[in-house]
């Protein structure tokens, strides 16, 4: 059983039935009938209007969003284990044109509005620095760990203080929101962040994340952005429809939460065990090489991670009973 | 019924039956197995090694594939009328970093040894000059002709003549090919092509281009750009089955041909209105304003080209009814 | 006797004294007392607040100046001969990471409210096209060609009209003025040009350009991209020196004057050959190769230009022996 | 008196002469007698065929360098208080096109093959990774530090192992010569250095700094990176000038010894208020801010830096007065 990534989980039937279903005859790009709909479903989600692209993958997501944010002399801070430093392949960069990645620490990789300030400070304000001209948090972080609402307005005051953009990498946005149990726009807006990348792939869906502006004209320039950077599927319906599917009935905190739950059973086996207290799907536990290849034996697929720690993630479809059998083999260990 | 242009049309069956079947848990990106087949099943198909990325967009495997054949401080001899010089938003030069297109002549927007030596022979070899380091050629091309293979080879010999790399985006190459009767091989790097944006999705895929490099070397670094330009989909078994599926059976001949037939027998019908000779899936035809309205007011959907021109575009799924109707339509004019 | 090209001649005495006075320590970059007095030289010259950077070539001023008026994603309209698009190497696209330029025509390299209408009605509105951001206009022209201040006013007007940037490349600014015989403030800002390339290097300089913002919040952002060029010399004092002693007492004024009279004695000589009118100091004239080997013979240099035309520029010491000399060859063809 | 940094200081009088030589008409750009000197002259001072590139500034010569030895999608190790990460504004992202700096430790900002390894090791070889494609290191480092050639050796030996390209920025390179006495080849190509920025402006010169490819097929490209980044100044001569006259006699040799001594002058006034042995012309030593008042109210002007520390740094042309003053006065305190 493959406890790898959440990011190669099949699709949610619902979201395979909506795709079938948006297979007619439509205006191409995002002029068809389900992409039209996006900002007004979003909009209501969030209850603020907002401005929103899908796009294919959570990296496009990101750092269209961080070019919307930052000009290409300029830097946006981030924490040191940030998907966009390290596993983006140097996307940030490139639709930035350049702009430079300040790093920051923080226990879990969630940055603190001390630690951000800490880089801050440390940027004398002349030409020669490149300044920072945005801040970058992942929710649920990297290592599985949930920013709540007030923790995000502090960093969101900090931003707005230094005069800086405001991103969240919500990758596994439903992960978090499910944890957190408030509202998507306590998460968001109201906390001060200016774009979000709305994940849905690792979620359930298939090729369609939400790429989510609060202040709609980001949204304009990056219409351009997005052709530009080829990311403009000339069949966007598909995409569209999956985003609806996700939405409806909120199936996609549905989804979260099923993929939590099974991170949670893991957690409660894994005992002293943690790295990091499990909020989201992803679990960290020490095992040593002769526990992790024990584990394997008994037909569990997961990455080391750093030495003596071992990753486990859960999905929206991990079933219960290999969820419960790597219990018990942890426990046995 | 609309005949705006193939890039809407609906997902063939067996694509679609195809994505479902790929809806299992397997390795992400592009560690699947369907995504491993692609090179086997292209250089089987182009009886040589090739090395093949999937991507989601025209677009994407176009400008990856200039970006591999062409420095940031180069340039590219297109046709003026080229999609990558007036319907990509800039995404060549981004992709490149800022390369520059230089603009050719020729008829239904097809460029010869002739244009293309206009081109050249007019910069001089200095650091003043931006040089050229590749050319791009369309087939089918934007105006529907079809360039045969001893037309690419005359340019091809001008590439390797000249040095330069040598791209064709094959958008609506299964178009070209059903026209132009002969082996993928004789079309392509046996002419002297470095790279093929093989295009599927306005032949009934969903969301997949093949990026196809005769030079697998070429592929090689290309990977990283992919990712790069975040366009490494996590799920990218989905897209590698779209394209498998489109293979087998010659599945994409066979949607070629279907659209190819629709506009041959619009072009029976258009008689002296016709633009240009129709070789593929496009329709070129001199119509007042009054007749395009009275097309128009029968049900026929289309865009308006240059003054006094529309077009008409067929694809795998339009149905034969209407197209009889519109040939109707068009001879009763 | 060298009539190549301004951009080798020699640098006028007192610039050299300038640069020998300016040699104590001082603060470095920009912070300096010489630079420090160009904001206010320059805003007495243009009679209204300007901001300037120096730089040290007519390339980095003109395309630090695209830049500021036009975003990665957008296009910049300019004369099929502009200098920006045949002699620079690609750097308009480097330094604006890749925007398009749009190639409008007109006699003499003279851009038209009329020739950019075509190029812009040409381009419609959505994500697939670039989008025009700026024009870009050289005074004098590439070949010699003065706008008045009203062509440049009608050319600003449609420029505020389709909400674009407004550049002008002096490289030979100097000798326009001379010619149009207006106020600085006529040819440029009140006519609604955003930013000035005010060349001084073709006219008596060593290695200084003023890039002149007419909007100052354009120069605040170009400050942190001049740097990011490596244009920020740290002995920046050498640079603002130059351009103090080039407005000294008009010298840019008399330089510009004395090249423009050597080439007004050559195009009298030149009578019917005359390509383009002489309005500055670039004389374009029809010649025969052997005509053109005749004068080479006689011991004068030159560039050969389009078939049967050859190009003679003067400078601000060219002297009037050599001068005459050459107008009698001339005559003498 | 200022110790704030050598890059203000005086241009030595046989530059400044030799720029009154060369005052005469000749070829634009590099085409003059002067700056074709450059490669044999270049390559006999480092006993090997060299091909040179003038250029304005230190920050042009490192990023020029960078941007020939990493692609786009690479990334470059460099040490964290490193000039290139730090004080150039972002022009190494800029000209390389988004390349990552990868930070690494050392002591006085040496790197060592241990600290680049660490980094290195930590970089797993996939597509999502930014890849390592470059070593660059600082001689004198930024602390005043001098690498010996085997220390650069060693890093080299590295570099090749790994297949990375191996920079030097030489903004200090005449400082540290003159601390390690050994060649020229040795402290450069015959350790492994691909590409040297041989700085000359913080030693006497007033705008010029020689790119020095110990791979002259990398300048062959980068002559069209120069021209596109605006740095080809239509009067190289001015430039090659300079760099000629302080190869003339050793002269570069001449002033950095002046300046070392200088700096020694003050270490041994500082004794255990050093915080780095003083081995270029950079002196920091630890002041509290009473003592560092104190200096200054006695005329002596620099840099405070981190926290309890001050910058003094000398220059060519810093007068034995001051210095023995200065000396005096951190021995009072």
């Amino acid at each position: 059983m493959r406890f790898f990534s959440d990011n190669a989980a099949r699709i949610h039937p619902q979201v395979m039935a909506a795709i079938a279903a948006a297979d007619t005859l439509d205006t191409a790009y995002a002029g068809d009938q389900w992409s039209q709909q996006l900002d007004g479903r979003l909009s209501a989600l969030f209850e603020t209007e907002v401005a929103v692209l899908w796009v294919p993958t959570g990296t496009a997501a990101n750092c269209l969003a961080l070019a919307a944010l930052c000009p290409p002399h300029g830097g946006i801070v981030c924490h040191r284990d940030a998907h966009i430093q390290n596993d983006e392949g140097g996307a940030p960069e490139f639709y930035t044109h350049g702009a430079k990645l300040f790093l920051a620490d923080g226990d879990g990789a969630k940055l603190t509005p001390a630690t951000i300030r800490t880089v801050l400070d440390a940027i004398p304000d002349d030409v020669h620095r490149v300044q920072p001209h945005a801040i970058s948090i992942t929710n649920a972080t990297e290592y599985g760990q949930v920013y709540r609402p007030h923790e995000v307005a502090e960093i969101g005051a900090l931003a707005k203080e230094r005069g800086l953009g405001f991103h969240m990498d919500g990758a596994r946005f439903a992960n978090a929101m499910v944890h957190a149990g408030c509202s998507p726009a306590d998460m968001t807006w109201r906390a001060g962040v200016d774009a979000l990348s709305f994940g849905f792939v690792k979620n359930g869906a298939m090729s369609a994340e939400a790429l989510v502006f609060f202040k709609p004209e980001l949204a304009a320039v990056t219409q351009y952005r997005r052709k530009r950077a080829g990311l403009l599927l000339s069949k966007g319906r598909y995409l569209a429809a999956q985003i609806l599917a996700m939405l409806e009935d909120d199936l996609w905190l549905a989804n979260g939460r099923a993929a939590n739950q099974a991170a949670t059973r893991l957690a409660a086996a894994a005992g002293d065990r943690l790295v990091h207290p499990v909020e989201a799907n992803e679990v960290f536990l020490r095992a040593t090489p002769d526990e992790a290849a024990a584990l394997r034996a008994q037909g569990f697929d997961f990455y080391d991670w750093a030495a003596g720690e071992i990753r486990l993630v859960t999905a929206w479809d991990t079933p219960v009973g290999p969820v419960d059998q790597l219990a018990d083999a942890i426990r046995a260990l």
